[in-house]
């Protein structure tokens, strides 16, 4: 796995960050100053004028705040964000700086954007989409491409995302189309665009060691315990959010075994790289129909397929897409979040042609899927359709729009990394010496140390 | 500490799971979609009908779904079962993958197992009853004997947990006597009966290095935190749940202070794994009693005795265990589960049958007991009566289960480990090589890394 | 940055914690104990009677019981205090065990002491409180005398607490104030009476290796990410915690872009130093303000601010202090808390002043600044008076009442540690073996390793 973009980049002097960096945060945290001073305002159950808003609304109580529905997955979220796909990429073995560190940089930045554009809470999606983004080509690219690109990439899915959930109205609780496919496919095109074919020369820094295994999984732990709360943090209240957590969770579950299964059919041995990523697929392919009346044994089958397709990818599909296809994909996005994505979207398409009252009963048919003004008289059948016509838009914003901004990272002003220096921290940050001896007892041992740290 | 199971196991082509193990996991989740197909659907709160019960009920508010008064904890609790015992484990230099990893499997399909048997929030225990199961032996078992254990030990726990809850009607809210008594004596019965005497083959690998102790103490803090979560995840709405989060709060933080005095009472340093494991003590001792009014400074009490008791076990009772009974108690589950359970449910044998109205309030008393229905005219001093009864079956099942369970594990089909391969991640894991020098700059850096990583 | 405490101690002998450490901890904890059972009892809303309470109040439902406005959040203080500030200390390369542990048992003792004096949530702060004013000097002084320090250090900040938020009806949601400025000049002045010369002989454990940054990682994320929790865990209900969330959460976002950039700009590289600490300062200076009308981009334009001074404050002031004013900051409080603090002071003030019906509506002035009782006819002109002159106070406490301290700490009592074994964990732990290779291969490999762990 792992590729360096930007063919031509040439060495250290192309790659510092000293001016670039800095003028790009600058510029563009002033700019969220300007934009936030123009558009944001507190809402009603923010602003201090809440107790009058209650008053006409008659809410009774101060637990009736939205804060009190939705905070505690909201933080969830935020772990998943900053520690979970931060240290998700911890697993390599020279490049933990760079994981953890941009991406809180890519992170704190994408969250205004979004916010931005979005509000308090939907935001959560876009945030966490765009983290995943820029995971895809973590350790290949200078942070200011990682900045380049969060910033497309969240214009692209705001538009995205408006077409799929306000023009077609279809439903994607957990963002199986709308983050995870378009994000997917996103990654996978920019990776297609920026094909290096010279990577072999970063190879022995592109694996990982003992302990940074043990770091990667703290953060795989955190994303599959809390991906319930990412895919019920948006849902109705009450039975919504309720049903999406049960459906996710048990998804998750089930995933986690076929993993393991395939993962030690393939030599007798459990690979570290199944177990930290295709244990999770489970939860984006049951994003969309998460809120549905999925039934918990439809969210085991769902669980049950991705752990095996997501795991075969990793054997089998990620090496086809380097050799045939010259897309190298070094985190797998496409057996993580493209794969599982689009059988996201397929089985929320079939679940919501599937839908009836007998199931639902008539008040929830209608609020599960906001039958309602100018889609009063949709029906199941119709919204089936509609979701898999949201399956496609996601798909072609993701190629095209991945197409579009790898061409702009090509431009060779952004300072990107030479082709014996990628998945390298100390290009980008002050490294520390390596652990030495508890106490040097011996010249003999000093004198290692010493070589060492050279 | 730590041992072998199955003394006459043969080496490495016993320790092949590339069949069994994908066998276990394909059929057993087969099984689960099959089960949960027929039994499980999902309850008024989490239907798409929550509206239309809601009515019935005339329930003011979405906020009223118990998903609200639970989902916080009920996270919480998945903190610790994942990453606590995932990471706590992890103290052993050479076997975090199989403490992360194992754990990970064993819970995601206990809770499956667990989940069909009980329901939405009660599985929270049992789940955490399972890891704690499999905790005893980690690093001595194959992950096929683990999944075992798994199976046998939810479902004896599942028998146990009804008659001492339903029949005897007693209480347990952070389970000292179903989860913790059970929990631990099952694990020492099962040790006591795969008894190795050749352990110290694999004793070069049963120890820590210096950063696999701080990756302990991930899991030390997480469950430290969140145990008041776990105490009081199923308790009764309002103030039963504030109160049991309260009392095991304090509890855990006078365990803290004396088991900082006896670990350094030793010989004037603090031992890592006092502060592992003895710090939780409180948490255990204090869970039946969580819910009473065991008032504030009967918290600290509890939890000051158990901090001494517990870190005295690691230092005498442990090795005498293993010296005069045969016993080897690897994470000394005595002193972490099988004694603070026996104290916290004597604890609550006498907080109950102290129980009175002028402290509860009429209301309080009977709703903090239940004594409702067929349980109506109990009194306290009777209840406190079966809560010592509870405790004896506790002990039973726990000792009679693991004896059960340790003999079918003796079968010598479930592909075990050789005595000198224990603690060892290689048997099951890629394991990647290890950390190089920064970047090798003399030949002969090169020479040495190239030896290490042979 | 680094220095020990009590320059005339005299090695290993005086650094014996076999029996002051546990006397103190018995003592202590027997006193907390003491101390419990004559003040504290459970309010109504952990009482069993609060079945009684709610009739009386005619409150409508359980989930009215506070804990379920504040529980999501006082657990993510936890995980601040214990995890966060536990693991942020890791950096230094043989201090990990100290920074987790003696965290650990800081923080369990000072938050008995501080419940003690201010009940359920309230002790949110101190607690938290405690933590960074132990923080300051981890890695200088014995266990002994931070539980010394810890005793002084809260009880200190209850007058001083009392003092702003009572006497002078000052406003300080997030303790930028309280804590923050107390807590840092509180340590400045501890570490400016007990400045040390002879640091030097530390110098080579006073540093990270690779690993121990990516685990203080860890801590600052979880810092980072509950800080909106902290900042709005104590505001009132409603609109209030809801603000006070996101007035944190911008804040804390724009000052990661700042840190980066001028971490970046310092020689073209980014410093682990910077991001581990300065990406925090905004949450502390947007800790007064919080819950007022700040609005969002007045929040991003504090966090931008403080991104900037912080850092520049690790790259200048810091040498400063320690050279000219021989304050040796070793974990750049200055940087982190007393500067934002006062920052956050002031803007608080500011904000306060600025306060105007049109924008809070006359309800939301009333109930946001607690213009109530004897408060009724305060303006928020005067408001900003008192915010200013609550400022002052918690700097002269802080000030003075590390001085104080800081004397008592020059008694040689305290079996405090030699200059020459500082930030070393061997002297208070037993501390394990190095990492061995992964099987020695080599007789050449086995003896290095056997070197290594002499």
């Amino acid at each position: 796995m792992g590729n360096c973009i930007v063919p031509y980049c040439d060495g250290p002097q192309s790659t510092n960050i000293r001016f670039s960096l800095p003028a790009v945060c600058f510029v563009w945290q002033c700019s969220m100053i300007i934009l936030f001073g123009v558009f944001v305002r507190y809402n009603e159950e923010s602003d201090a004028r809440w107790v009058e808003f209650r008053a006409e609304k008659n809410i009774s109580s101060d637990i009736e705040n939205d804060f009190y529905y939705r905070y505690p997955s909201f933080q969830d979220v935020h772990v998943m964000i900053f520690v979970g796909f931060g240290f998700l990429m911890t697993f390599l073995k020279r490049y933990g700086f760079g994981a953890v560190g941009f991406n809180f940089l890519v992170a704190a930045f994408g969250l205004q954007w979004a916010l931005l554009m979005q509000g308090w809470f939907n935001f959560l999606d876009p945030a966490d989409g765009q983290s995943k983004l820029e995971w895809k080509i973590l350790g290949k690219v200078s942070p200011v491409q990682l900045m380049v690109m969060t910033l497309f990439g969240i214009t692209l899915y705001a538009v995205e995302e408006f077409i799929i959930l306000s023009l077609l109205h279809a439903k994607d609780a957990g963002g199986s189309m709308v983050i995870h496919t378009f994000g997917g496919y996103y990654g996978l095109a920019i990776s297609w665009v920026l094909y290096r074919p010279n990577l072999k020369d970063s190879s022995q820094r592109n694996g990982s060691v003992y302990h940074s295994d043990l770091f990667a999984m703290i953060g795989t732990l955190f994303l599959w315990m809390f991906w319930p709360s990412f895919n019920s943090a948006i849902c109705d209240h009450g039975d919504g959010q309720h049903r999406a957590a049960i459906n996710t969770y048990l998804s998750l579950a089930a995933t986690v075994l076929t993993t393991v299964a395939i993962s030690s059919l393939k030599h007798g041995k459990l690979d570290m790289v199944h177990i930290q990523n295709s244990t999770l697929a489970g939860g984006v392919a049951v994003g969309t129909a998460a809120e549905f009346m999925l039934m918990p044994y439809g969210s085991l089958i769902v669980g049950f397929c991705c752990g095996i397709i997501s795991t075969l990818g990793y054997i089998y599909i990620s090496p086809f897409l380097e050799k045939k296809l010259l897309i190298q994909d070094t985190c797998g996005v496409h057996n993580l979040h493209a794969l599982p994505g689009v059988i996201g979207g397929i089985v929320g398409a079939i679940t919501a042609a599937a839908a009836s009252e007998p199931v639902y009963g008539k008040e929830g048919l209608t609020n599960t899927f906001d039958f309602e003004g100018s889609f009063k008289n949709r029906s199941p059948a119709v919204q089936g359709g509609f979701q898999a016509a949201a399956m496609i838009v996601a798909m072609c914003f993701g190629i095209g729009g991945g197409i579009l901004v790898g061409l702009i990272l090509r431009l060779p002003i952004w300072g990107s990394v030479a082709d014996d220096k990628c998945f390298e921290d100390e290009i980008y940050w002050e490294v520390p010496g390596e652990e030495e001896p508890v106490q040097p007892v011996l010249e003999y041992n000093n004198h290692m140390a010493i070589n060492k740290n050279e």
